[in-house]
């Protein structure tokens, strides 16, 4: 093994902390967030910090940098108080990378990426029509992290689009091709490993 | 599509509930929590809800609910500041799994799994041997989340090991047979799907 020191990590060029930080967690979730402006501007941003927060109800956070560019997307939130959170499947991963780079506020990343808007009449944000599982959020708190001064924008959930979800409320991401990330620019696709029944002290593992 | 709304979820019976809500963030990491109290009782927690913060200083977040099964590793890390971050690999699944049973406080999951403990001679808290990807963590802040009662616990990246580390930073999950899961109970293997070249508004995506 070898062993890298926060003295390392702080001594790296920055390009190459950012590529090593970011794959700290291991495979990490990777959504499409969906905003729109009071007037009418739709945006569209890679995230892959969406964590489960709670299930009743059902809230989950995220993290945003103060700056840079989730600016759009931070500034629609708090302008409107919805946004979407979009799963990306396989055949979406190029445009999902796309919607990274740093367009001007008056081009919004659906046309640009060749991505389609899909709006709910009762939803004030724009889903992504491409997604198969896509999750419509109301604003709850957005928490300062003074650590680093980043913050994490808590949402509930409010409704909920997908193809299938089976009598025990899992999801199937491997049927729905829904992709995991590292770093800010490595994609993965998953394949079924196992699922156990609920672990108890009194006995082994137990696959399902 | 099929829709569903959050009095949809209200009303589902609370095991499919929590299947449901901790299925939607996609593909999530799955980490080993390794502590140590005052004492020297170890203990080993599964979380799934790791989280990139920043990257100079690297900090990473993880919630923690403020009961039940997190309750040994959150009253170690408070106590003793310092805890280990392990990625799971395929050979270790069960194992890992089986930490999430609910074992007397005085009973190291290390011991009842059959993981071992590694130590280092500068840090405080218990590493997993078998784990490809180490982190060492120092406690930095404890955030409340208001909006439902959970934690965030937020630390510095100390020191890392594993295998090997690209020059340009990058680790190689798929190389570390590092797993996703979902739900609580659901674990994928990862296979490479795409690497991009920093995407640019005034070009196509490009894959390296």
């Amino acid at each position: 093994m070898r062993t890298i020191t926060a003295g390392d990590i702080h001594a790296m060029d920055k390009l190459v902390r950012v590529q090593f930080a970011t794959s700290l967690p291991g495979p990490k979730p990777i959504c499409l967030i969906g905003t729109v402006n009071a007037s009418g501007q739709t945006n569209l941003a890679p995230f892959s910090s969406v964590v489960h927060l709670g299930s009743n109800p059902a809230l989950l956070g995220m993290i945003s940098r103060p700056d840079v560019v989730e600016r759009h997307t931070l500034a629609n939130i708090l302008e409107t108080k919805v946004y979407t959170i979009n799963h990306v499947h396989v055949g979406m991963v190029d445009a999902a990378h796309q919607c990274s780079a740093r367009y001007p506020r008056e081009v919004s990343e659906f046309s640009a990426t060749g991505l389609h808007e899909h709006w709910e009449d009762s939803y004030a944000a724009p889903f992504v029509k491409e997604s198969r599982l896509r999750i419509g959020m109301v604003l709850e708190d957005v928490l300062d992290i003074a650590a680093n001064g980043t913050l994490m924008i808590i949402g509930r959930v409010s409704i909920v689009q997908t193809e299938s979800v089976a009598d025990d409320g899992s999801l199937d991401l491997c049927a729905l091709e829904s992709v995991a990330s590292t770093a800010l620019d490595t994609y993965f696709g998953i394949t079924p490993l196992a699922r156990f029944a609920y672990a108890k002290a009194d006995r082994q593992p137990r696959r399902l």
